[in-house]
This record gives structure tokens, sequence and C-alpha cells, in this order.
């Protein structure tokens, strides 16, 4: 499958070493840590929007996660050092749909791919509620530029078994 | 949304409680541990279906997660006694397509719902390898039995931003 993603514009957000609690008795990362680890690159690409801890308090918001797809490509070692690229895919006033890929530290094979679907939640409520204008100014542009690039190819993807030949 | 998965003949698989090490500031399960929580599920099935240690031992086969998608439904606490549920949804020599529905204890309300791809792996390649007679013996009867029940309607979902009106 073409590794569309590794686009060099694509920033990073989030990076990591694969510590020992994150992987099975064979030293791979297990599959739910992907998440676990693509969760906080979510968090810190909330830090570069204005949401981090000072920014969620002056707002009273927070995202939540409302769906998310992942597709496993290859085994992730026990330290290795990894980074995570943000491809924005859709946005309105309060929701964030977004592609993150895994990749080696400073590579471009793509380990994982998840794409995920964020709301912007006013947490007075909780009710969902349109992006603070600070965090909708830095998410526009990013959307904008990145509507241009090809999507990777396992976005909007659904699973079903083979069919037989 | 209709909580279709919530039918009583479905299997529970697993059972626990979310401890501290998984929820956020507000004591919720964050979104990456829900996986890893449906992670240790599949596990429970690995046991059910014979691939507990001694079974893996003695076939040298293990799954592997190939994709997943996930529908965060509602908020879990720590503290919160939950379990899984298990849908088969397809079923070939050496995959295996599972909906896992996330409940409160003995309870019918759908908290997440994971879809799942599962492929069975000769850890000596690995290469993957058709299941063992005894795990297809375990899981045949099973998918057939499902098959006849209404699917989720999560499945199959693809992500997208609601169209303006």
């Amino acid at each position: 499958m073409p590794e569309l993603n590794s686009a060099p514009a694509l920033p990073v957000v989030y990076r990591c070493s694969i510590g020992p609690a994150w992987v099975d008795f064979n030293g791979h990362l297990r599959d739910g840590y992907y998440m676990v680890l693509f969760s906080s690159a979510v968090d810190a690409l909330m830090d570069l929007a204005g949401l981090d801890e000072a920014g969620r308090k002056a707002t009273g918001h927070s995202w939540f996660t409302l769906e998310a797809h992942i597709n496993y490509l290859h085994e992730v070692k026990q330290g290795a050092a990894v980074e995570v690229r943000l491809q924005m895919l859709g946005l309105d006033a309060k929701r964030l749909h977004v592609a993150l890929s895994l990749h080696p530290a400073g590579g471009t094979q793509v380990l994982a791919l998840t794409e995920q679907m964020l709301l912007n939640v006013d947490m007075a409520g909780p009710r969902a509620t349109a992006f603070a204008p600070q965090v909708a100014a830095y998410l526009q542009p990013l959307a904008a530029q990145h509507a241009l690039l090809p999507r990777p190819a396992q976005v909007g993807r659904v699973m079903a078994l083979p069919q037989p030949k």
C-alpha cells in the first residue's frame, strides 16, 4: 500500500520512545498502546492549538474523541524512538477530523495510521461548542493547507474479510 | 442510536474495573485505554479459544490485530466495573472479524463499541497461517450462531464531518 502520508510537509506533533510497560512478551508495542500513544499526540496538538492546561482553564474547553480507526502496519520494538505526524482531514465550527501517522523518529516509514474525529466540548456542560477564536485561528490555516495534500490510503476504510477468489 | 448489540445472547468474554492509571484528570477512562481494555478482552477470547499460554506454546500461533475501529459512546468513571461482550462478524481460515462492546457489569448500556480484524500468525515466521483445528472448532459454531444476529449499528461506519444543512 503506498505510504502517502509520509510527505515531508506534515508537521510532527509528538515524539516519544516505547517504554517497557507498553510491550508484550515479544518486546513489541501492544495494539492498545498505539492508541494511548496517539492520545498523547492529540494532547500535544491541543497544546499547539492553545488548549494547554492554561488554555483549557481560560476557555473551559477540551476535546473529546468521538470515533477512531487504526491500521497496524508494522511492529514497533521496545526502546524505539518514534514520532507522530498530523494531517488535518476536515474542520468545522466544533469538530476536527485528523489523520495521525506513526513513524520511526526522523523516518518516513508508516508504522501505523489512525483517523480520528474530535469534538470541542465546553466542560461546564459538558456540551459541544464552537472552538475558541484563537484555537480556530490555529486550526483553520492548517486545515486549508492540508486539504491540498493526498489523503492516506487507509482513510475511510471499511473492514471486511477478503472475498474468496 | 439503537443499542443493537446488547442482546443477551452475546457472551461476556472479559470483566474488569477501571483503575486509576487509566483515567484523566476528570476521573474518566482516557480514549486510548478503552483500546487497552479491549486488547485484554481479545487476550481473554484467545484463552477461551484454546490459545492461552500453553496453547500458544503447543501451536506456535498467536493473533495479530490488523485494524480496528472504535466508537466512544459514554464516559466511564474510575472504579467502574465493566464487562466486554463478543459478537463474531466473520471468520475465514486465518482471519477473525469481531465486534466487542463495553458495558457496565451486568448491564445492557453500550459504553463503547470496537470492530476489529484479527489475523492468526505462526510466530515461527512470523507468517499468516490457518487456525489450528481445535481453535477453528471453537470459533466456527460461535460465528455461525452470531451470523443470525443483527449487527451493531456502528459496524462499517466511515467517519466524516456532518454535512452542513
